[in-house]
Order: C-alpha cells, then structure tokens, then sequence
C-alpha cells in the first residue's frame, strides 16, 4: 500500500532552465516524508493525508544515512500539487527505506506522469546521543502495510 | 478587499533555530504573489483561491524594486497553510505596491496571530528589453477592488 | 567605517529569470551578517574578512524584527565573491541597524556596480526567555568604528 | 586526479538540527559541479580552482538523470570552505557520471573528515531539442585526466 501525500510546488523551485530544480525536487521528498511521520500538535484536527502514526516522536532524530533518485522527466511549475506516494522499501532493525514515486497532480485528467522515483534510508536515533534506537513492534505494526517492494531504479550502473 | 492566499508551510523553511527562517518567509511571499497573479494553464480547473484576472502575461516581465517586511511573532512549522493576505498599497503607472499580512492558519480555532507584515513592489517590464511598461485600464479595473491602504510598518525608523 | 565581506554566489541563487533572486539576496545578506558576528571556533585561525569582536555569544538569540531591501540592478552569476559592503546605521539599547550595500567583486577591474542595498534590524535576546538583552559596554566599543549614517533608501514611499 | 573545488558553507545550509541539512548538501554538489565546467567571462581571470577546458559551452543543456549520495558525518557550519573533491567515474557517449568525495577544510589541520560522497550523472544534451549530444572528442582529451574508479558507495543494498 502507498501513501499519497498531496506537495505544493513554489515558483521558487524552479532554475534558471525553468524547470524544478533536481537539488529542489529532494526538499519536495523531505516535506513528503516529514508530512508522512509529522505527529499533529493536540488540538490539531487529522490533515488530508494520513498519517503514519505513531509517529516518531520527541527525543528522536532521524539521520538520513542515503539517498538515491533518478529523473525522468522536467517538472513545471504548476497550482496542483503533485502527487508524492511514499512506502516503505525495507524495514530494518534502526533504518527503514522510505521510497518514493513522484507524480504529476492525481486530479488533473489523463495519465500521469512519473517525473522521478527515490530512495531514503532513515535511521532512527536517539536525540541526545546519537546512537541508533531500534524500531519498536508498535511502529512496526503501523508501518508493515505499507512495505512494498524496494524501489528499481533504471539507470544504475 | 483582500486576497487570502493558503500558503504550505515545509519543514525546510525552519532555520537552525527551528522557527521559520526570516529570508524563507519572503519565499512564501513570493509563493503568495505567484499564485495570485499566476494564469492557470489551459484546461486547468480554476484553483480554490481567487486569481486576479488579468494575469500579468507573457513577455511580461515583473521586477522586484524593493521590500519591507516586519516580524512580529516566530513562527512554528505546521501542517495547516498560513493564511497570507494580499492587497495592493498602491496602483502606480507601471508599478504596484503589493501588501501583505501573514496570519496563523484561517481554519485553526481561536484568534489568528499576526506573524508578519510586508509590501513588494513589482515594476511591470517589457520582457525583451526591461523597459516599464504601463498598466493597461483592464488589469487596472480588475486590481482596484484590492486596493487598500498601504500597510503600515511599526518599527520603521 | 565599513566591513567588506566577500560573499560566493551560487548557481543555485538564479532564479528562472537567470538573475539572483530576490529573496535569495537575502541569504547572501544572512551570510554576510553571520561572517560579520560570528565568533571563529578555538583553533580555527582569523578568517580573511575582518571580525566584530566581541561577537554575539552563546545563549544569546539575534531576532530579526524588520528588513527593508530595494533592488537596482540585476546580478549574474559570476564566480568571484560579491564585495557585500556592511556598517550599523543605529546602535540602540538592545537592537542594532545592520545596513549593507550589495556591489560587484572588488577585483572585478572598472566602478563596481551597486547592485542592492539592504538594512535589517536585529535585536539582542536571552536565548532562554526571549527577552531583548541589553548591549554592553564592551560590543558598543566594538561596534561603534562602524556606525554611519543609516542606509538611505530612494524608492520609499 | 581529483579536482579540488573550495565551496563555502552558508549558515543558512543548516536545519532545525543545527547541521547542514541533508538536500543543501546536494547544492553544495551542484555548486562545485558549475564551478567545475564553467566557463569564465571574458576578462575574468582564471579562478583559484582549476577548470575543467573546454567547458560546456552556450546552446547545450546538462539534464540531470540520477544522484546518490551517502552521509557519513554531520556537518557543522564553518567559515572554511569544504574541499569538495570531484572526478569521474565514467565518460560515456553522451553521458558523465561526477563523483564527489565532501571533506573538511583542507586547510584545518589535522586528518580531514568525509563528510559525504556522491554521484550525479549528467546528461549532455541540446538546448533547444533537448536530445543527448555526443561528447567530442575534445572534452573527452580534457576529462580524461580526471577519470578514476567509480565512486563506491557503502551502503548500498
């Protein structure tokens, strides 16, 4: 199963080849990724997307041990927000692969266009020393839906 | 009257003292103003917020002359958009003045918080040579219900 | 007195116009304020730019509460650092007036270009709680070589 | 034979982690990737760093296929500039894989730390048609002293 996380664009992203910048294209994942782990403040009401609760929580930091993408088409500035679907590619005893297809807006009519796929290995560990912290059942059980296989990538040497 | 433009915050906008940083928040500025006045590409549904229609067009070039922003309040990451509110300051011959008031999310309960005020102003140019180029009577008579007074700054000297 | 602070472009700081962007002028302000203030870590030699010593220490926060930018020419990418020009328009009780003149390299050969000038108003705070902490006796020595008269802008309203 | 380029980091690159955020790391790549191939102005002398001649020239595009890096080491802000170091690891037909290794100040003392490595693969193609175009056998003469073992990444599964 994926999750679909709806990101906006900013004008902003773009180059100077006007088109959304590949560096700008991994902040698109991390606001996907932070969306998708984010636990909403108390008082704040469910958002649109779901969430991938229990998040990780405070005390806890996620280093980011890798990433990989490739690009498969240039990106426009457009209203819409694209449609990120996130799963899990591997979860493992402190890191898990949080994989990514990034797609042209789900509501704009006709087909969609896959304009890139990535990879991020997540550590999770602990705030004050830095050490890894093993991924709890808890956590796992509300992951485990969402494992799928691991992202392919096409241009791998 | 103003535009109230629903701008998503991303966590890659907190600096390293974990609010919002002061140069990002002119990013969401820039978002504001590029959605207000961004022609929807043909066959894309109109958005959920008001476009000032006409849109500044091709060949035209928008340069930014100058910006005052005052910081009132630090702002926190949060998933719900900002609630960025624009008008004009000032219908010029070939300049506007766009203002702007940056409030907590419209939709969060209680009294929204202003965390910052500011004001652009954008020279209509020609896109080939840079030169200004005069506001026509249709964008004038499409932008003046937005026309407000400016907005005015607390701690200008 | 004015400190010159070399700041490197990025490739990155276009935007689709093929200019620095407006707002990522304000980074290059950001940095330049930095380099200004901060203090070189135990061991790191003087950096080649001059340094405000005494710098702003350890638990204490530097808010920015007001920016005011006006833009006059636009600037390319070019690989020689800009000569970014900084001076305190206001030492007050708990803020300074940073002011800064944006020009073109100061080895470029020719007058170098003004491409932007800037003031950003920072005050002083207690890391923990917030509140505006006085200056010394000590910083206003420091500081004082370098008050001039306040940046003078010429498109305010 | 690695080339050299110093890449100054920029407070801004930090995150709310207070280290230089996982997606600047790859601006700081795209940085030392420009500096690599571009081609001075003329009348602008030969920077510090070396330059990889002849450099892409005007009517041709670098599309951006696939990146992957790997972190090793935080990296805290420093006024130094990093010693990103860039070969690379293939030169195919149309195609260039950069590698990086990201180190420490070379001029800090002491064993320098990799904080990172990567790779880009970077497709030549026409700026107007968008299609690959082939390397000539001039640049090939001129990279070919910088082609080394592809960059090999350690946790890769």
């Amino acid at each position: 199963m994926r999750l679909h996380v709806p990101i906006h664009l900013r004008w902003g992203d773009l180059d100077a080849f006007n088109h959304v910048n590949n560096v700008a294209l991994l902040k698109l994942l991390e606001e996907a990724r932070v969306r998708a782990f984010w636990r909403p403040a108390a008082g704040e009401d469910a958002p649109p997307t779901a969430v991938l609760d229990p998040s990780l929580g405070a005390g806890v930091l996620t280093l980011i041990a890798r990433q990989e993408v490739e690009y498969y088409a240039p990106i426009p500035y457009q209203r819409r927000p694209l449609d990120v679907q996130l799963w899990f590619g591997k979860l493992g005893g402190s890191s898990i692969e949080v994989c990514y297809d990034v797609l042209s807006p789900a509501d704009a009519g006709g087909a969609q266009i896959l304009y890139a796929r990535a990879s991020t290995t997540v550590v999770k560990a602990d705030g004050a020393t830095g050490r890894p912290l093993r991924i709890s059942p808890l956590e796992r059980a509300a992951w485990e839906p969402y494992l799928e296989d691991t992202a392919e990538f096409t241009h791998r040497r």
